[in-house]
């Protein structure tokens, strides 16, 4: 059970081929499985990827000028899921329209809407102006497909004492640290903010590598923030002890900004698009691989272990979880979530009733 | 759901071994599984693939002097599937043949009977004389196991449309072409005839490939038979424009037989048993292995597409096709189809019912 | 269904580690997942394989001073499978507690015990003292997980005229002289003894690489004894024709001991852990890693019809056996399982009845 009433990222928009002649993007999205391409305008879109004729996948056709052509007899649809051309006829069939998604490309990523298209406002979704503004925030990006249910990926971001067991090369460092970080959560309508810190620490092996720090030990901050169903922007670093990180001074030592963008495949799969900036030696390119190649290492430690999780509550789906004190933000990410699937069930359900007499 | 009382090719020839110590060969034909021999007299077997005793495939034995021995315990079984040897004693048990299947030895196929064996006649196998003609038509030949069902790969070679958008490097060339041949259409009691005429075209890589033509344009045939459930016989090829192909005159330029055999693995598997003979520079191996290689291409082109196919009918099983101007050699094929399967089956419900009182 | 109430082979003690920071071992057995370690004073442990806390398998974690680590967010459980640490927390939750199993290390093995703890009696373990004793019987070992029920797998061990048919290379030989052995067994309450004589015959070919016999044919012995529900203990030989093995002068020649242990893992899968101890030659190291080397061969000759054997099962779940004289051993066998699961069966549903009014 997916909320269907709002964006998710289907791609990031480097993804998405534009050439007559490229290949279009087939992804499952929801349970539903839709293609991606650009028309000859540039503009992205996502329909049904079936072709009406013979139901072979649009993914397997190719752009041409006037949309998507399939890649079995040829027909062509256009953006809106027409059906434009039938090769060796002038009538275009009756039911021969496929399905057509809401798709709007913003800061390098393609939202869609699978909900409801009346109800699809751009304007609801988030901003992230730093994939725009490389000068200050240059990043490198890429997408994980993880077998667990999106549900778990957000989980593991709304604890991070994990980082101390899982991720001990890179970000994590010494586990008490993380389990004794102070953390200030603010929860939301449709989401919450965390911030946690890590105080007069050692920091941890990818902040070392990256930044030389005028101390041993450094005041460390992570800033969460949730926009359910999927997006979650993250802005953490590490200054100097002492130096005023907590009063807002948090310029000169190692800063970075994640986008994680999680996107339901299936019930028992998931998407995961992050980015990765640095917010030190801009203008150094060897900084921004190396980050990235620190976060890659991080995150695929999370993949294993949630494929693992995923199939553990395969073997045991009737047994409950044990909530211990970390379980905070988590707790209430999930509240949001169940909420906001009630109200869309309460909705669908409102549609369906006959009129009043 | 197939035509069990039908002749299906359940192998080529060569593929079944003959000589004491030669691995039998397994297969499942029709979702049933079969296990293919020869016996010291050269007749070719099919059994069930399981022995009575304790349930091994027999395809896991070898071939002995008195028939097919389980590679487990021993027992022997002869081509009618009667039991002939228990190692360690003189009693053979009741109970201990397994079900055999008529299966006859014709133009280098293997032909087996599926359904009720007092019903299998060999005189209705088709006649295939060319792969007895090397001198006239060298050939070669392979089998794909392709994971669709039997009748995607009908529909394919029932609209040749296609040939444009599939197989633009080989048989294809121009999507115009094909799109605007002529297609006439005998249809048949079992099957169909057709012929399709692309007159003054410009004439494939392939065809360009394997002859020189005296014009730039050449007049185009292909001449497909349908004979359900599985067999399709084709002739195609190519002559220099306006040198009298239409009124029969078909020598000397391009020409090739394929024979299309279509085998039902499962419902949604199913073997493609193809052979590619050419009517050119005979003598020449080299023509022979170019052609098969270019047919090769082909095939494996239309292997992935009818794959995908398959995988999208699973996904949308309550959508139905939009029919097309091209479609209807396939209608009529499929009507076929229809036909003898609702024949089938009222004949067995005729079986079952009481006698009159 | 298995029998519950009894001791099965988890593992071979070498397969768990000890130290902080080692690896626990993972694995199904009778359908539940498990996990193996040994605690800071050495004695080895089995817990169910999911942590309590986010459901992650425990075999994803490390072996740390107080017990097991999850490797998510860091739960510790001792070796009673009570947990002794929450990260951040002094509380320990209630019900955070996992189920632990009895297991007993033993001749190398690790024993556990699966059904009601309170019946588990370690001294109902069976003996297997050649593993201890590597003067007189040096060993090497392995495990085969094997995609068939165990009974199959111990159905195999029942009748030795298979080796004729599928180890003709190494133990099996003329396969006639198997089919005409002597076979002497003997019924027990929980299992069976036979001993298969095979006189005057010339020896197979692991046997007549591994000792120089003094004349051409040997008297050859195999001795079984099965302890359900998985143990099976071998002894076979062979010495110079003639020369008085049938009345127990038996050394001098070829000996060895296998022991058999198999353990479902679920349905249709199994562990194999098995021995092999030469009893010639035990000075020379070279003996027993041929043996080793022999033994494998012809057990994964198994392996491979034992999978064959399961596939075929389930195409056909209902067809029966047919039994045929060599069949003796096994229908014995058998029989004391289907007994032993009425058995429990029966304690079971008395265990669960009102008590009398």
């Amino acid at each position: 059970m997916f909320i269907r009433n709002d964006w998710y990222i289907a791609a990031w928009a480097s993804e998405i081929g534009s050439k007559p002649g490229d290949k279009p993007l087939g992804r499952k999205i929801l349970n539903e499985d839709v293609v991606l391409f650009r028309d000859q305008q540039g503009k992205v879109a996502a329909l049904e990827n079936r072709c009406a004729h013979r139901g072979v996948p649009l993914s397997c056709g190719e752009i041409v000028e006037k949309g998507i052509q399939c890649g079995y007899h040829g027909l062509i649809f256009n953006s809106t899921g027409a059906c434009v051309e039938v090769p060796g006829q002038t009538v275009i069939p009756p039911r021969s329209t496929i399905r057509s998604y809401p798709l709007v490309e913003k800061d390098q990523f393609c939202w869609i809407w699978m909900g409801d298209p009346a109800k699809a406002d751009p304007s609801k979704i988030i901003d992230y102006p730093y994939h725009n503004d490389s000068r200050n925030w240059p990043h490198k990006h890429d997408m994980y497909p993880i077998k667990c249910n999106y549900m778990l990926l957000i989980d593991n971001l709304m604890d991070l004492t994990h980082l101390g067991f899982v991720h001990k090369k890179t970000i994590g460092g010494n586990a008490r640290v993380h389990v004794d970080a102070k953390m200030d959560t603010t929860r939301k309508e449709n989401g919450l903010h965390y911030v946690r810190w890590m105080l007069d620490c050692i920091p941890p092996p990818t902040y070392s590598k990256s930044v030389k720090f005028g101390k041993e030990r450094v005041d460390r901050w992570q800033e969460f923030e949730l926009f359910v169903p999927g997006a979650i922007v993250q802005w953490s670093g590490a200054t100097d002890s002492g130096t005023g990180a907590t009063e807002g001074k948090r310029d000169g030592g190692f800063s970075l900004r994640l986008f994680h963008g999680i996107t339901p495949e299936t019930d028992k799969s998931c998407f995961y698009f992050w980015s990765a900036a640095n917010g030190y030696r801009q203008d150094d390119p060897a900084a921004t691989e190396q980050l990235f190649d620190e976060i890659a290492i991080t995150f695929k430690e999370d993949w294993v272990i949630l494929e693992e999780q995923q199939v553990s509550l395969d073997r045991y789906p009737d047994r409950n979880y044990v909530e211990i004190a970390a379980d905070g933000a988590r707790t209430h990410a999930n509240k949001v979530i169940a909420r906001r699937l009630a109200e869309e069930a309460a909705e669908s359900a409102k549609k369906s009733e006959p009129a009043m007499a």
